[in-house]
């Protein structure tokens, strides 16, 4: 038998309802291949071992006496260094909080909790989430488990390579600029920005800002959907909860793309891309067609998105960091709040008439397509050392945003985008396309790259690791 | 019989299914009385006469064919001046925009047209809806059908003068800072503002702002959820639309109030109440007890509410009317763009701050109570010579928007907020009372308010017009 931490979570889940594994045992298996591995990758920064054992002998007692807690009964969860966990210590990557143990448990871990998650630890961020490489002053950097000179991506670096380490069976992400597509993308698995207000999280400063979203994050297209199932549905803590459960999300993931009208955009309107992600990615439409979708590819013009959305994720940068010490915090964020004390009223009208035009032209967009596909990140992983991505293709990029373009022009649309295994580069580097759909429609995405994952089978590759 | 003009809408409907009136001449009697009594409030600024007799004609022709074509058949209805109707003059109450014919329906003009309401016309509002009171440079101001010499509220004052005369059936509203509710509570009316979303109009400049809504007023809450039950349902046309359908207003407004329990404010927090509503007001806790509700005054604190909306608003704007040409708009106006020309990205977190914590606050408030209920107004209608209202009890009122905090704090609360008619002051001056449930229960609020209505009969008092 393949080893447990290998199987997709609703493999697992399998074992687990046919009481061939326990929940202590499948616990079990994953701190060992923690203990194994984490040390080549930095994943996983903390470890709450003896609480999840507790919980996974409390789930197997339930169990024996027929109480299913719920749809994630005995599954081992990971969830992110910015998502709070009662009585586990969240650092959000920052200093400021190195020793900060919330008194809350946030959204997604309440849920994943009451549906039965146990709870492994905390994968690594950036500080405050900022930027798609996962390094902080607290951890370090996040390496990648396909090349361990790489970079994981960002800001859910630590999600990402835990997942395809298989030190965790389920993982939260979130993303404001492609924070869980970017590193899904790298790291050969699967990640989903669901629309704003799927999972009802809320920003306790700005509760109507809506680019920053939590999201699943999972090996299989259908185990994200299983999370999203469990995280998803209203709650009155958002002004934008949407008025659905998470049930649809529970299902088959049928039917797949036959008779879907897709649309191709291999570089989002002319943004550069590196060769290798390009040759990767441009497998995509065939797949697609071969399984019976009406593949077109399309020039796009999403370069409104650039202004609005730098004016407001700076705006929400200064609104929630900038009363931070400016010695305490490292360059990203202090550069975005540096930014964001510039921004003007008259930016951000600016800025919201540009997302509200983009908004409205993609609205008929989709109207004619049921699905857009593109790359998910221009390029494939980069060095771990540099802190950013400096050039593609020969473009140089400005900042430390600029090379994340394919990813945070999607976040303006307020659409739901998953980042799906697609292939790998030569040198045996992940790279992830890219499903878009009409805001609302989590399903068409999941449906989408659900049929696409099985007539790729990327699976099957698992990173090199000793 | 009752001049069928005088019926309510629900009541209209019966008729015209047992074919006891054609929407011919349901439509003629309103025209018969526009012509009567629209001299004396000018409350319909623009008549489709010969269009509305083609309408109802070719509906009656439907009916004969046994095609019924939706919930408001042969219903007639007037819409705001604010309100895009294709081929109907829609002057937003400005001189710039006198002749302005506009090529494409607004979201609850397709969707009543669509039911089988037939547009009389367009009703008065000061210029781009801005201010409680209804008076413009196109068409003058539009007079209280209570009291010729008293102001019919705003900006929706011409739907509510127009209702409470019988000149139509139905009419749409909206309301940023209580502009369907003021004007309802002087004129004897229903308003309802829903939550952000039910009804998933949206801003051209600015899809994300939420603080200005449309809803449905009617001369009976019965009469407004059934207009409701149409203009509401999700449309991908907003990123904030409710995914839910109208139907659920479309039923019978039951349970009523017993077991709710109800929290009474008689001044929002410390405002100032004219005498004269405050008395009438305070008479609606009795009758929700009356009904088996749980009635308790409670203190509110709701100040945060006041920046917050003044910043958002000022900076909506801004955005909005600030390429105008200064000379081409009024004082309103040119006031508010030039407050929100002052309004920097500072104040804008600042007040993303204050309604977020407001938000929260209100959101555990509601897990205590159904239902908030307070005045509308914080005063009864006013003399229709006066720009606004400068003092009420003895506190003086530094501009026009301070009058109506009673109703534009609520506003920022994101929750659905109606008014219903309470009674009238010894003048003989309408005053209603604000229903206000957490955000998405309109329903919660259309039941209260129905069962309200119901113990109160308010609607046997008509204006006293020649």
């Amino acid at each position: 038998m393949t080893e447990p931490v290998h199987l997709s979570a609703t493999e697992m889940l399998g074992l687990l309802r046919a009481r061939e594994i326990s929940a202590a045992e499948l616990t079990e298996a994953h701190l060992r291949r923690i203990d194994e591995v984490n040390g080549q990758v930095n994943a996983v920064v903390t470890l709450s071992a003896d609480r999840a054992m507790d919980e996974a002998r409390r789930l197997d007692d339930d169990l024996a006496r027929g109480v299913w807690r719920g749809p994630l009964h005995g599954l081992p969860i990971a969830f992110k260094d910015l998502t709070d966990t009662v009585g586990i210590r969240t650092t959000y990557g920052s200093r400021l909080f190195a020793e900060y143990v919330p008194r809350e448990d946030a959204l997604v871990v309440k849920r994943a909790r009451a549906a039965g998650a146990v709870t492994l630890g905390k994968t690594n961020t950036p500080e405050f989430g900022t930027g798609s490489h996962t390094v902080n002053e607290v951890f370090g950097a996040t390496r990648n488990p396909y090349d361990l000179t790489r970079s994981a991506g960002g800001s859910s670096g630590g999600a990402a390579a835990a997942l395809a380490c298989g030190m965790t069976a389920l993982a939260d992400g979130s993303d404001m600029g492609g924070s869980l597509r970017n590193p899904a993308s790298f790291c050969n698995v699967v990640g989903l920005r669901p629309t704003p207000g799927r999972v009802p999280d809320f920003s306790r400063a700005a509760a109507w800002f809506t680019l920053g979203v939590p999201g699943p994050m999972a090996r299989t297209v259908a185990d994200a959907a299983l999370l999203l199932s469990v995280i998803a549905g209203f709650a009155p803590t958002s002004p934008f909860a949407i008025r659905e459960d998470g049930s649809a999300f529970a299902g088959p993931l049928q039917p797949g793309v036959e008779g879907m009208r897709i649309a191709w955009s291999p570089d989002l309107g002319g943004l550069p891309v590196d060769p290798r992600t390009a040759e990767v990615t441009a497998r995509a439409p065939a797949v697609l067609t071969g399984l019976g979708a009406t593949v077109e590819q399309v020039e796009l013009n999403l370069s409104d998105a650039e202004d609005a959305f730098r004016t407001y994720r700076a705006w929400q940068y200064a609104a929630t960091y900038g009363e931070l010490d400016d010695h305490l915090v490292g360059p990203n964020v202090r550069w975005n709040v540096e930014q964001g004390r510039k921004v003007t009223a008259a930016d951000l009208a600016r800025a919201e008439r540009l997302r509200t035009r983009l908004f409205h032209r993609m609205s008929r967009f989709f109207d004619t397509y049921d699905l857009l596909i593109a790359p998910v990140s221009q390029v494939p992983p980069f060095p771990v050392e540099d802190p950013y991505v400096t050039e593609i293709d020969g473009t140089p990029m400005p900042d430390y945003l600029a090379w994340m373009r394919s990813a945070y022009w999607i976040s303006v649309l307020h659409a739901p985008a998953a980042s799906v295994p697609c292939g790998f580069t030569p040198e045996g580097w992940p790279v992830g396309v890219q499903m878009i759909a009409r805001p609302f429609e989590d399903l068409t995405v999941l449906r989408a790259a659900h049929a696409f994952e099985r007539a790729t089978r990327h699976g099957e590759r698992r990173p090199p690791l000793g």
